[in-house]
């Protein structure tokens, strides 16, 4: 036989792609659970689901991701066998598009929908900026009536709440982009100057950061940051700058008071009157309903950085305070935000078609809620049935189908039964409530032990002699017919 | 000015790309609905959910497909800014092994996990053919007990069974991959030659098609099929061939017959014997268990054409007929299947690791129920409140936010109001069970109209006289405060 050279075997990585992630256990129902409430709500306010393919042909999507403000913004893509292009879609608006005009005519008009699931951002990844992440989309296609906007806000405060948001830890912010739109009018700043439109928009959106001054200079010539880089400014006169100011500390205690600012601030343009008018019935509206300021507010702060709104804008922010990484107390933020955009539908069919809606940052709202303690973060785990006679695997089966059957979660150990340690070194790493043995001894007195095994670990920690530890009711020995009863029961116990 | 040459405008298809498409409605929740029930069982069972990225490394994926057989086999793969090769997971069994091996020291193990999701070909579309489609898996890595095998096999019998297949209308069968080997080796064929190996696999799984006779000469020199094509065969002699033959048709009426014939067909291989003690063993643990065979048989003639199993394999076939496209009768057949694969994790770390586990076809088990009219065909509208004066939006929002705030799915009509009949047509495309009407003189009164939708229909298709129209109850006249009640009652009248 020829003397073959072994060859060094190159293995593969077990990892996966730079910036994409896995989810284990709690982490994946948690979110199950999270987006079956936001669902539900959406469902009720009469929207319908929609589910695209994770693939679209590069010119569906369009060249463009929709937030122009990020590093090496761009989307996986690559060619067909035909040479076509396809890509991972961005976010679920893009999607949206392409199926309302390609159905428009079997749809419903007004189209409501729903969507939800995974975007792909071909991104630098950085620490907690993966390059797959999940979205909640509710959007209203076909309606040009503020009370799509405004039913759409009342809705992401009722699923706030829903997921377990309190009221007073949240709050929704309304503006109209037309509004702004008005005062760059009246200051002269041409429609069609969208690059110096939207620098300001970029500016007004650090408002939180940096304050009135900040964005005044930044407004202006620009200004030297805490770093000490000069940052450029937008390049406005004074004259230009300050109704663009005074529009965004508009907000006053009450929205009759912020819609007057707001009047004074876009003089006469009659863009910026029709936005005033515009908030003034999302308002009324939305008063009528119930939703008080403790709720929702308009607050022209609110531009939100993307260019293609035309309308209404909205954000929900989490107004609790969470310690930073560097343990300075700071609010959550925003969870969700969205607003009118009436252009993309036209890409494909040349006619405008008005609609209006909103996306869940699915991870950020579910990082709130396990900060508010509405989330567990650790998976219960399963009872586990452990094998003391491996001959006698159908024995403990049985007493696992018999707690299944019961509603109980509840497995049979599977691994190498020989060291009885294993089996409880497994049983704690599954988070087990509940040991069940059954040894060839208990076998013959219909008997079998049960060992509440959180308490176990408690008492382990506590206990000092082993008297004490003999005298602890972690383990009880129970008749083998009362397996289910007494398993609840300990299970109970463990919980409450 | 200068005159600007108008360009004629391209606009993008809206279209998805070939082989893709979108799920509306009812066809999104039912299989939200049966997933959820599915993995309700898994999680019963002790298995943990994990999700992993759409997308994985190319190597850590594997160059190769599972099933060899299709044509244009493939993956949707491109380069990463840094050169490295991504791809989308063609299977939930690939990445299961990559992190498997990443995680192993943080595991438990066994290691049960259950997965959920979206899977892409890269393949040559066809008529109900797509190239993204679900998986829903459930396996146990670590674990070399033909428990683990067993477990999986009642688990898939209690799934169909929660999931709306009644007992009698499937059926588990349950083969073992060693005693096929062990057949092969005692007709001399060699372990190392699994190209005849796998030819004889996939020869065996055409048995439904082309019976004994059929698979006697494909085993062979060959045959011709019905369109008068020459099949090769797999060269096998008439010596080689009949043991493979009396193991395919070794399937008795009960258990211990089965197993009898294939120890006769196994001769003397010490593999084979080994296998079918391993059977005998399944067997014994489903009995314990229950599991009579009206729910799970031992049937050799299942052999699943994948090559990489390597011990028990099972399938789940649905056994009810259905008419097929020419309007035959037919057995609905398989929606499920799996098997022992012991070599996956190894790719990784070198390390063997015995894994056993099955895949559900999602979207074969749904038409399944839809055929038993297990899963309704059409969503549930929501009750629309229509608009007959445009300046009250406001009381019209008010009846649908006390509508839903009772749990019942309402909405506003969001279009142009002014066309009336056009808003009782929305609320027929939607599906909607009622709709709601309140003009200024109901108003002034106290009253509203709802109008059975529904029964409309009916009655507008039977009616012939106006005086019969009138004196129908399709709409009535009702009291604003009993609005709630009323509106439910219409629903449940509608339903019943």
């Amino acid at each position: 036989m020829a003397k073959i050279k072994k060859k060094k075997v190159q293995r593969p990585k077990a990892l996966p792609p730079k910036g994409f992630r896995d989810y284990f256990g709690g982490d994946v129902t948690g979110r199950g659970e999270m987006l079956r409430q936001i669902t539900d709500v959406y469902y009720r306010y009469g929207f319908d689901p929609l589910e695209t393919p994770a693939v679209e042909t590069v010119e569906a999507l369009g060249k463009f991701l929709p937030d122009v403000d990020r590093p090496n913004e761009g989307v996986f893509a690559w060619q067909d066998e035909d040479d076509a292009w396809m890509a991972l879609r961005y976010d679920m608006t893009a999607p949206l598009a392409r199926v309302f005009a390609q159905f428009r005519n079997d749809l419903p008009t007004p189209y409501r929908r729903y969507a939800m699931g995974p975007v792909w951002r071909n991104e630098k990844p950085g620490p907690g900026r993966y390059r797959q992440f999940y979205q909640c989309d509710a959007d209203t296609v076909g309606s040009a009536n503020v009370a799509a906007d405004a039913e759409i806000c009342a809705m992401l405060s009722d699923t706030l709440e829903t997921v377990g948001i309190p009221r007073g830890d949240y709050i929704v912010r309304v503006n109209n982009r037309k509004v702004l739109n008005g005062v760059l009018e009246a200051v002269g700043l041409p429609a069609d100057d969208t690059a110096t439109r939207d620098a300001v928009l970029r500016t007004i959106d650090k408002f939180d950061k940096v304050g009135v001054a900040g964005v005044r200079e930044l407004l202006g010539k620009g200004r030297l940051d805490a770093s000490g880089a000069y940052i450029d400014g937008v390049g406005l006169s004074n004259d230009q700058a300050e109704p663009v100011l005074a529009f965004l500390v508009s907000k006053a205690d009450d929205t009759a008071k912020t819609l007057a600012n707001l009047r004074d601030a876009v003089g006469g343009s009659a863009a910026g009157l029709q936005g005033i008018e515009d908030l003034e019935k999302i308002g009324d509206l939305l008063t009528a309903q119930g939703y008080g300021a403790d709720r929702i507010v308009i607050d022209p702060s609110v531009v939100r950085g993307l260019g293609y709104y035309t309308g209404p804008v909205y954000e929900a922010e989490l107004t609790f305070e969470i310690l930073d990484d560097k343990g300075r107390k700071r609010q959550f933020g925003s969870v969700a935000g969205g607003g009118r955009y009436d252009d993309l539908v036209k890409r494909f069919t040349g006619q405008e078609v008005p609609a209006t809606g909103v996306s869940i940052g699915v991870d950020r709202l579910l990082a709130a809620l396990r900060e508010k303690g509405r989330i567990g973060t650790t998976a219960k785990g399963p009872v586990v049935v452990t094998v003391m006679d491996r001959d006698r695997m159908a024995d403990y089966q049985t007493m696992v189908a018999e707690l299944r059957n019961a509603g109980i979660r509840a497995e049979i150990y599977l691994g190498n039964p020989k060291n009885f340690g294993n089996q409880l070194k497994y049983a704690d790493k599954r988070a087990s409530p509940v040991a069940v043995i059954e040894g060839g001894d208990e076998k013959e007195r219909g008997v079998v032990q049960i060992k509440d095994l959180a308490l176990g670990a408690r008492l382990s920690a506590e206990i000092e002699t082993t008297e004490e530890w003999k005298a602890q009711p972690a383990q009880m020995e129970i008749k083998r017919g009362d397996l289910v009863a007494e398993v609840r029961k300990m299970i109970a116990r463990a919980e409450g």
